[in-house]
């Protein structure tokens, strides 16, 4: 049985760890923290949970060195996460991060959009925990840096074309749509219902802090420097990612070439649904699931790619893929926890 | 032309009351305050606006007093109003309050809801604001209690019945389901696009504060006590309420007396639609409106009268009101700003 | 290893059911019909299946007496499960039906609600499957008939009240809420997005044919009749029922003893949760899954119970109810298949 | 006064137009054609227009040409205003059509996109009605082609980059996200509440009959062949379209000078409002009116312009632009019936 503990639990990545690790056989949440709820039981805080985790309350160590279990997720925002993650690998434990602080490898980069980092001596060490790309390496990490939600969606929409080389590597767009959960759990009027409800609109044009992270990943794949064009918008949802791509070919392929380069990349893969010729994704059909469902169209003539992927941005996007990643640290069945079928509706 | 202020202008029935006057064609928004955006222009913090209030700035006035225009709307929260209604009294502008502070006549039964009164001297001059009950009124007063959303849904709803003596006094219910604005404009994690969406609930079940404010009116149409069960639920909608009362029938009436009695009770009312015998209505057909629409089921063999009402929460429950209020005030046509229908979809 | 066959498992209720056993160990669904989708892959009809049931393909037999296998799920409209379920029992399948075919046990209601009845000669012998009333007979029942949505939210909600004899007989009050899928697959402008989205609406006051299923399990609990005012309301979300049912007390009963009564009664049932007091559900905390949340208010100097209960629809009120009869009925455990956690938000 | 007829009155481009028209000082509806709702008054079948329309009764004229009023608004679909719109002009009624059938000037695209033409003799006479570009032919026009919702976000985006030369032809993507009642008012399961609530998806990738459309105009405008990369998806709100245009700068031009040419190019336009620098537009702040928002994004060193749009796809896409042609070709005011500000919460 993993021992497994929580760090920054009262968040919606927090509750959707709490929420997907119920289904486990062989992993137990011992310990879950927050600064907010300290002291209050889980169920009381997520009264969805109710029955689930009953005995467990909400803890706020002094010393995260004390926390000694198998494998520590830490649900902490950006910035909070790298002051305590060296404490937690101090005292033995692994590590999955959800926070952006270990996804960037150069420190350069992270500084030119994060600002100073606190424990950048760890940045060479931690994997960055998208399976699909580096299953090998997070088998052995110690630190695993958890993909943000945008990038899993654009990258797993776009290596495949970029591996291959098929794509023209100066105009790629990825124009992203994300549910309201990706702000996170948290009093804000702009994320409000009133504000949300009924609207849709882009933001922070040009400037998202994903975007290195989506170009240092398809820049690993394709072997030389990618750059990207990157708009995030906000749908009127709560959960769910639609990543709209385009790529210009760099040479005739037919449709069916590129249809069958996604289907071969991603045969062996339990979470990436390539969907069937000619039909594409929706965010409701992989709601509550770990799946990433792509589709690909090719228009021959403008030499055009347009790859749509479509995730929950809290599962896929973030707990189940850290659950995902648990599991192959642990050399477990890949998709513990995380088999049962999206709500859909 | 009638110049207007807006205290506490940047909420949301700040904001409506903002888009329903630009629609007036004798009345003037001369100045607005607000707090929290003082200095802004009116159409950066409400962009919907832009080209309506291009040269107006949210101020924040140190000295009520000097506020001196025709009519003051005051959209301060509870608590806030009552100190700042009696200098604008003093100044001798109207004012027409849409928080709760004026709306109970018994100093008595505020304290016991809401606690001290820093006002209560001016609760014997204002007068509640419900055009259906009390227009005569409204005409020479120089404080409006503009009434609540819930109690103006109710009342309407219930005033016919009581005022012809056929209710149970003892048994009213009114179980109302209002949409998200309702809790006002603010950073608050239980108004969160997240935590609402795809949810509905009750809440303050057997305390929620308008239960006072709806037995003083009805109690002054029946001309005796009535106490009610009220019941408020959350609806995933920005904009709405829908109440269904239920009443007890004192003797034998058909279901063609009542429908009547009510078809009778609002035949003048210009924004009181009594709808057809067996349709009832939709918070769509009154979104963005001042209607009050109507729908009446009599179980002739139970003895019941189901009444369903439904108000736009912000206009007829809020700043559209407080406006009919200001044009019975001034003698003007009571439609005036207020005649467009609703938007519905 | 249970052979199970869903007929009409193209609409809503078919989809959950084929979604929930997913997950069941012991359970294997081996035929699935539809008459609009037959030949096509169940994974084409619900894309959010793919992976799950890739060799089911939707058939259309002729002759249901050649189905044999140790379940069948009937999830056909009201009047058409009356016309195959005969077939179903002589081939010696057991069956739950979730149409309301066989949940009258007298003829004459069906008939005055519904109509005519094709096969009343199995009323008698059909099992109201609600299993927190009647788990015993479920268990030999070769028939049962699934509940309805609003009755079990109902009866969960008023039986402890009656079965003590607490509650006024006569004056029952029950307002629901229902999300959308209640109205089930199909093209249908009432039911289209633009209609619905941003409304809230009473519909069918006083003729809900849901009624007298209500009524006649709350008599069978209470001992004597009970009529009820059946209000159902329609709520803009795809799930959940939200149920508030108004009581009056029969005698002066503390709070405190009215909760403990609700505590008691439900204290082993695996999927009804009574939340701490001053707490009441919401349809997010069910969402996804089998409970049924119930929230208690008595107002001791107004004599009167407030029973919140929340389900989801489609789980509890529908295919999450009738796996747990089946569970029941070969002897499982009761929440296999059904153990997950609500997906909440 | 003038006279106005709308045939097809009974989707949501005839409600719009309908509800739309209750605030013209000078145009009258006198005749609202239906085939689905002959006989039924216009407040039934649409009851938020209670009080508005209690004279009007939807007729279905045997023949078209005895209509003669001033304009006619053609609302009926695609194909079926080919049928009428002769016969009506013929009457000497001049016509506004709000179906797709006039508005491609080649006889040859038409074919291509939508079949065969049943009064294609018209084609070269109609008017592409978009003010923007073409308000001088409008005014004389007797036949207007209504623009599509799509093409109106997109031309008004993109034309003043295009226009200036600004833009590289090859490269032009339009990301465009509709609500759901651009899909028009049916019974359709792809657009029930169930389906499209808390989805997101693209559709009709490569083929939306829009294309032609959009190219058309452009090329109008460039002066020169262009084609566009153009991907339709659905956002889960009832009205709204927002659209993200990228195109690549044929020259480095900086930030303030792309930005300048747009505030320049939209001066003294009623309903296009360019946003303050580094603002976007969100669809909730246009809702109900008819205003086309834009924002402007120019990446110097990506020589790359995104240029967003928004607009309420049933007033500026569609009946308030036809309002708003009305009001020039008949030399009135254009705001007239348009000047309310948007509901936006």
């Amino acid at each position: 049985m993993l021992n497994v503990a929580i760090v920054g639990g009262s968040g919606y990545t927090g509750f959707e760890l709490l929420r997907i690790l119920t289904q486990h056989p062989t992993a137990k949440v011992v310990e879950a923290t927050s600064r907010q709820y300290k002291g209050k039981p889980v169920s009381e805080v997520f009264p969805s949970l109710k029955g689930y985790y009953d005995d467990l309350i909400f803890s706020e160590p002094e010393d995260f060195k004390r926390l000694s279990v198998d494998v520590v997720f830490s649900a902490l925002p950006h910035g909070a996460s790298q002051e305590v993650v060296p404490a937690l690998l101090e005292a033995d434990n692994r590590v999955i991060d959800l926070s952006a602080d270990f996804r960037l490898h150069s420190l350069e980069t992270y500084k030119t959009w994060y600002g100073e980092h606190k424990a950048d001596f760890l940045l060479p060490e931690a994997v960055y925990g998208l399976p699909e790309l580096h299953r090998a390496a997070i088998k052995d990490a110690h630190l695993v840096a958890n993909p943000g939600c945008y990038p899993t969606s654009a990258i797993l929409a776009l290596s495949p074309l970029l591996r291959a080389g098929l794509a023209d590597k100066e105009s790629i767009i990825v124009d992203s749509k994300s549910g309201v959960s990706g702000a996170g759990r948290g009093a804000n009027i702009d994320t409000s219902y009133v504000e949300v409800s009924s609207g849709f609109k882009a933001y922070k044009i040009g400037s998202h802090r994903h975007t290195p992270e989506i170009e240092q990943e398809l820049t690993g794949v394709a072997g030389s420097d990618i750059n990207i064009t990157f708009t995030p918008h906000l749908i009127p949802v709560s959960r769910g990612i639609l990543t709209t791509t385009y790529a210009k070919l760099t040479k005739s392929v037919s449709a069916k070439e590129v249809y069958e380069l996604y289907r071969e990349t991603y045969r062996s893969e339990p979470f990436v649904r390539v969907l069937p010729e000619g039909t594409f994704p929706n965010i409701s059909n992989v709601r509550g699931s770990n799946y990433c469902d792509i589709g690909i169209f090719t228009d021959e003539k403008r030499k055009q790619v347009i790859a749509v992927s479509a995730i929950d941005n809290l599962v896929k996007g973030a707990s189940g893929q850290a659950v995902q990643n648990m599991n192959i640290m642990f050399w477990l069945k890949e998709d513990m926890a995380l088999s049962a079928p999206p709500l859909a509706i």
